[in-house]
């Protein structure tokens, strides 16, 4: 064990083991993960070559044979359970999507919630037992977020009882789905359905598109590869091109819409089913946004510990990175909002959990909430992630460059959380409008319940900016309360803000459409303080479900800095709602200040506690021993360039041209 | 063409020629770019495989391959001014660093700096004609930014007249020179010189380290690739690590310092020698940050053109995605900033020239405030591109993230500017301590000259909060000049801050040293408000020489956005230091979205200002004709992965499966 590292575990103010019970919802949790991590790592059936070191086809190759073997021992072990299918699969593809991904988290969840109990019978077995392998073609090549412009045509025929799954256009192909392009032989198809020549919008049909035996694409279906991206290496994100391709009427999953024979439509009961879904998503990418953060954050603040540079005080060693107030304030802010994100993200787990409970029974009031606050926070986290995990990269200085740190796999594979399951910028514009539609019913003096109930709360005298200015020299910045109390304040006056803008516009006489395409920064701007409130309040409420005082002292010691940074980088809104006064910043910048100097001394075991195996971060600078340098040049030693001392290059172009010169 | 971008064109409101002309320095700049540019771009020798396609060693391969070739060509058409050569290279890699590019780059400028006329026979021409092919070894594995930490020793021998060079730890490894990995045969290595028992502190030494016939390694040196990075695939970033390696007396550059042969140490005449080369390598980094930047922008806003999505007014078709207000407001400010810091290149470049031409008369007057000052807009301008790529990235939804794009690839090459030549706070800190000297020369009533004096202006009246909140409200912010005034008097605030900062920890009984690591972030953020002055005064500066009215009236529009947009994005800090009012930022924003409209028009013409060709952005959804999606699809299907229509694990491990089950 490196002994800077073995010395900061020595200050932890508090026992780590319970703080990850905490991380991972109880005991009983943490024990199980660690089984099923075990299990999985300990197992020699699982053992992989570096990715880093192969091409694409390889790793793809790779990522095939462990998720075949993982079906095989999933079943073997009887593991059955969603949440530790999952944990298996993360243990199985570290940190890494896989190929079968959209066939375990999009086929066949899609059958059992759309398929009758015949296409149950038909497709979910062989699918179970990986005969049939799945994908959900949604997305088109000019076509993403919104799905009326979609334009796979599906046209009945009611003379054979089919339906003709078209792409009529380049634009129209579909493309990116994962394990499309190689793996899969079905596709769950997304097409605007025509039946007695209308168009009944978008409807889901089971289309082979590969032969059962030999694999080989179907007549009439062009299917591959997309291509090498940004991260996603393991993954054949594919293309779907359709040429009149003919499926039987019982392949449209009919439990809901239904097309009879002759080619009748009843539409399906309600539009609101596919919120959950929907909802549910959304809500794991907070909670991917939270690990994402807690990997970076491990990664970044351990190697802080270790390495050493530069000078504090002239004539004495280099001190560890770590105590420079710049390297803390870039990375103790993000690991609070770790923190911060995996409490939201038990949060919305445990509100949807509830709320599907209330949705089977009919009840779909929470719903529409819900769905606004998960659309807005997944924008907010995955966004406020996505940057704060390349801020751990560059902390790291020029190894947090090298594939070896493990900082750029989690960044390109994470990043497309901004974009995938709805893009950010359209989410928070879904949000804003929940908010303004909120707004207006508070205008109108209903009562509003629920989380934008502060929207209420108004007697709009008490958010004018005087009157708070004239209090705001007894802000006590301590008081976790007091901070959550301005997030609410902030996000009710930009939520006005935005109405009032919106107003603006109508009152010059632009259309309604016209008048919110010109208000969009400023609705983007007050879901942004909703959510960033939702955040700070969820932390605050935690914090009330901590008894040992240990841990209480140190998650408010986080909890304040994740709200004062916040707080800070967003200096503008409370100054100009008049919340705060520029005085006051001063003072804000030095709690800040105090509160690095107080998380300090816990920061490796505060880390530790998200208790990253070290096979799971894969990441040498992050290595729980701190032995960073001798593995690293272990490392790059294995690195494919070196497997001859000298490059062919050389041979082939360098050595020739002496004699040309 | 694609007729969105065919429509686009037509509602330039200014001679596009014209603003290349600007943008490039001068009509014959553009004209021998051009002629550069078709030289390589229409030669057979330089064709290439798409690099996305190909293993690691295949693009380092390639890549050796055309810098051969790019040897023997610029001796055919007799280039050999270093901007042509910067120029061609561009374009023989475009967009990408090379194996070579250490050797021409470092080693053979080093020479020239620091060689003395006995070494430029020995080593120059052999290095011109590529038979040395050299690097430069500073950074250690353990030891970046800190010179002094260095830990590499080379040893004096007087008995033998050789310095015995070593690596005497893990850390001390040589880590991250490009090209060392495979690539070089000769190295100059910095290390820490020993004489007659005494350490001399950092000098440089030509080290030979592989076999000049054989290219295999020589006894006593381990040299490798360091193995996989974020970006930088074509290069062989290497590890050199000595093992008490002699070389002759001869062979330390010591056109400056001097080892005799019995060991006499003599101290080079000045220790601001090296900060010319710094000054220059960082001014060029500027100029890459606007490259990076004006990559970005033209690939993203020829793209939100073409993609068609969603609806704004229900009913209507599609509109094109740069129509929405959340669009222009992510893409319009990087294309101001684009504009910006190529401006700020120029004028570093051009400072550049002029003070060594002072530097060469021994007069080093103004080096320190230019010193600071690129050390500050190094830092600057590379964090705001680095974060501006990934908001074009994300801005082109899934697509952005496909390499196609091209967009990933520049984020790659890009971001290691925020690390190298000064890691990016340290860069800020470094400008801070002149700020702070400066301040206090102010205080102490000395006269500043140049960029600073703005410190002098105090009669600390002026920049009293309430003074200025009682004329703000008559604050023009169509005005220019008023914008940059009031830049430069948040940079005087925040200076002064950081001060306060200082001198209260100082009252405090801190030690100096701590006093400064404990405000830190209050210089961070000085120097920051600084370089933002800068950049926005450089850019007001450059309007003056503009003639055209109709390219004055377009750029000054970006110049508003530029400095509306970074109002508003600090509005704290404008707030805090009573510039403005609460309400007047709603003014801001007004403008901001005034601006926005403007510009949408001239939008794809200014990007097509910056004129990149084709081939160059290698980019499809930046491609000049627009015809993105079919040429999508083109490139999709010449993935290796589609090179077989069944990938061989489906044999290997899918289909045998299924009896398994």
């Amino acid at each position: 064990m490196n002994p800077d590292i073995l010395n900061e575990r020595k200050k932890a103010t508090f026992d780590i083991e319970k703080l990850t019970n905490i991380l991972n919802g109880g005991p009983e949790k943490t024990k199980r993960r660690r089984e099923i991590e075990s299990m999985v790592l300990n197992d020699p059936d699982f053992k992989e070559q570096d990715p880093n070191f192969l091409s694409r086809s390889e790793r793809y190759d790779q990522a095939v044979r462990k998720s075949a073997q993982m079906i095989l021992k999933l079943r073997e072990y009887g593991i059955a359970d969603p949440e530790e299918i999952y944990c298996y699969k993360s243990c199985v593809h570290p940190g890494r999507p896989e190929p079968l991904d959209l066939h375990l988290g999009m086929f066949l969840p899609t059958l059992l919630n759309q398929a009758t109990p015949e296409q149950m019978d038909r497709f979910f077995m062989p699918a179970w037992n990986l005969e049939i392998i799945g994908t959900y073609a949604q997305t088109e090549m000019g076509h993403g977020t919104h799905l009326r412009g979609l334009e796979t045509t599906a046209k009945y025929d009611p003379t054979s009882e089919e339906f003709v799954l078209n792409s009529p256009t380049v634009s129209s192909i579909k493309w990116w789905p994962g394990g499309l392009g190689k793996t899969s032989n079905h596709a769950i198809v997304l097409a605007q359905l025509y039946t007695q020549g209308s168009c009944r919008g978008l409807h889901a049909f089971i289309v082979p598109i590969r032969d059962m035996n030999t694999h080989v694409p179907l007549p009439g279906i062009v299917v591959g590869d997309i291509g090498p991206k940004f991260g996603f290496s393991e993954v054949d994100n594919g293309f779907l091109k359709l040429d009149h391709v003919r499926i039987p009427r019982e392949n449209m999953l009919m439990k809901y819409a239904k097309v009879d024979p002759d080619g009748t439509y009843f539409k399906p009961p309600s539009d609101k089913l596919t919120y959950g879904t929907m909802v549910f998503i959304r809500s794991m990418i907070v909670g991917e946004s939270a690990r994402a953060l807690a990997k970076s954050s491990t990664i970044a603040i351990r190697y802080s510990v270790v390495r050493h540079q530069s000078e504090i005080r002239p004539g004495e060693p280099e001190p560890q990175i770590l105590d420079y107030q710049t390297q803390q304030y870039k990375l103790f802010p993000v690991l609070a909002m770790a923190y911060a994100f995996t409490f939201v993200g038990h949060y919305m787990n445990q509100t949807y959990h509830r709320i599907t409970g209330d949705i089977h029974q009919g009840d779909f009031s929470e719903l529409p909430e819900l769905h606004a606050l998960s659309a807005g926070l997944k924008a907010f986290t995955t966004w406020a992630a996505n940057s704060a995990i390349e801020v751990c990269r560059m902390s790291c200085g020029g190894h947090g460059y090298s594939r070896s740190s493990a900082l750029p796999d989690i960044y390109v594979d994470f990043t497309p959380t901004c974009t995938y399951e709805g893009e950010n910028t359209v989410m928070m514009l879904q949000t804003a409008r929940y908010l303004m539609k909120s707004y207006r019913q508070a205008r109108a003096g209903q009562q509003l319940h629920g989380i934008v109930s502060y929207l209420n709360e108004a007697e709009h005298q008490r958010i004018q900016p005087q009157l708070i200015a004239a209090k705001s020299t007894v802000i006590d910045f301590n008081d976790l309360s007091t901070l959550v109390e301005l997030y609410k304040l902030r996000a009710a006056i930009l939520v006005e803000l935005a109405a009032k803008s919106i107003q603006k516009e109508l009152q010059r006489k632009k259309r309604q459409e016209d008048a919110w395409n010109n208000s969009a920064i400023d609705l983007v701007r007050a879901s942004d303080a909703h959510c960033h409130y939702v955040v700070v309040k969820l932390f605050a409420d935690k914090l009330g479900e901590i008894d040992a005082a240990p841990i209480h002292s140190v998650l408010l010691t986080l909890a304040r800095l994740y709200a004062l940074h916040g707080v800070s980088n967003n200096s503008g809104d409370f100054l100009q709602a008049g919340l705060l006064e520029g005085s006051q910043l001063i003072e804000v910048t030095s709690h800040i200040k105090e509160l690095l100097s107080e998380l300090r001394p816990n920061a490796v075991v505060l880390v530790d506690a998200f208790d990253f195996h070290d096979r799971m971060l894969n990441s040498i600078l992050g290595r729980y021993d701190g032995n960073v340098y001798e593995n690293m040049f272990e490392w790059a030693r294995r690195s494919p360039l070196n497997s001859t001392e000298v490059h062919e290059s050389y041979h082939k172009y360098l050595k020739p041209l002496r004699s040309k010169l």
